[in-house]
């Protein structure tokens, strides 16, 4: 069904490219990224894009799952060894969000994009811990902007944020510069031009598919429309 | 933090109740049942309530979470063991879904309340595998209306489905007569009953509380109004 080298976890854990190649191709190897360009997505900030890259596909694969499951975890424990609890950006970061929880073995929460309507009307899920040194993950930035307003939402409850840590990011100068703006530092396992750079190698993409990607990527504002 | 007594999990496997009562436990011994009859909770369904059950405060205890998927564990191969999938009903059901598919090494997926309105327009998100038996999971059961609509939406996409697995329900006449009329079997680790009897052995209720508690459990759609 998927077909990927395993590159034995502990080798690459100082390794930031071989990380991203090696995620890269566990993306492309379960069909989590989506080529477009005749027919581009539109995303909730409105911009169209030829490319669609859904991490939530490789939750269907148990070893994708697990070796993503890994990474986040030695990652973790290399660039944020103080983390003391998780939580998830809802809903793409919830579910490798508790499953690092359950591998660092710390409280779990989850963030939703805004307060539920009914009930306790929470917009944090879960019970905030004191000077707990929370890692937010989440499985895609683009613009960034729903992982920064999560942050904002768990600092305005009382939390304290030791960093963000994302399977996958497009790279755009906007988010980059609005990560920096907030003071947060961002990990991510893989990046556009990795993934871009790979399906090249692999044959997945052509030439003129490749000029296409790279005219989104310097202006995704204004592509397409 | 918390204080409560682990009962063996293996010797429980074929006692629902000690399950139910050990469960209840584990709710009330994290502070996530709340209690607030002069206050009352509006829930998504517009019935006021003088219960809040909010069981995503599990899992920001790693302990009672991890007690919980073994719980969702022995039930699930005792009682679906065909399953080769599990889904979770976002966003409650999406943390102990997929901890739940991480345990039995099988593909997971989440099901929104209503299809994404940007990117691919996904309301069931991840890989739906043709004929895998999927277990739907929920953290809570009150009308039934929303772990009902996202198992027809899993139908509608052409998933299968073996049952749905829930933390708690409340055990409204009207959800049994859902499942019922949907053809789902429905098993749950604890319920209203089990928690109320199990909050007043504890001193938690008193007694002019639980009978309000049973007037709102008789007529909950009247309840406060």
């Amino acid at each position: 069904m998927y077909n990927f080298a395993f590159i034995p976890a502990n080798s690459m854990s100082n390794n930031k490219t071989a990380i991203a190649e090696h995620v890269a191709s566990l993306l492309l190897s379960c069909g989590a990224v989506i080529l477009q360009p005749e027919k581009p997505f539109t995303w909730a900030s409105g911009w169209k894009s030829p490319i669609y890259c859904d991490n939530r596909i490789t939750l269907s694969f148990p070893e994708i799952r697990k070796e993503i499951t890994n990474l986040l975890y030695q990652v973790s424990m290399q660039y944020f060894p103080n983390t003391n609890a998780v939580a998830g950006v809802a809903t793409g970061g919830i579910p490798q969000g508790v499953l690092l929880a359950d591998r660092l073995d710390v409280p779990f929460l989850y963030i939703r994009s805004a307060a539920k309507e009914h009930g306790r009307q929470n917009q944090v899920e879960g019970s905030i811990i004191p000077d707990a040194k929370t890692l937010i993950i989440e499985d895609l930035i683009s613009t960034g902007g729903s992982a920064l307003s999560s942050a904002e939402a768990l600092k305005r409850e009382g939390g304290m944020i030791t960093g963000m840590l994302a399977v996958f990011t497009y790279g755009f100068e906007q988010a980059e510069k609005a990560f920096a703006d907030a003071g947060i530092n961002l990990y991510t396992l893989s990046d556009f031009n990795t993934l871009i750079r790979i399906a090249s190698q692999k044959g997945m993409i052509l030439g003129n598919q490749i000029d296409e990607l790279e005219r989104w990527k310097k202006s995704p504002e204004s592509w397409g429309k």
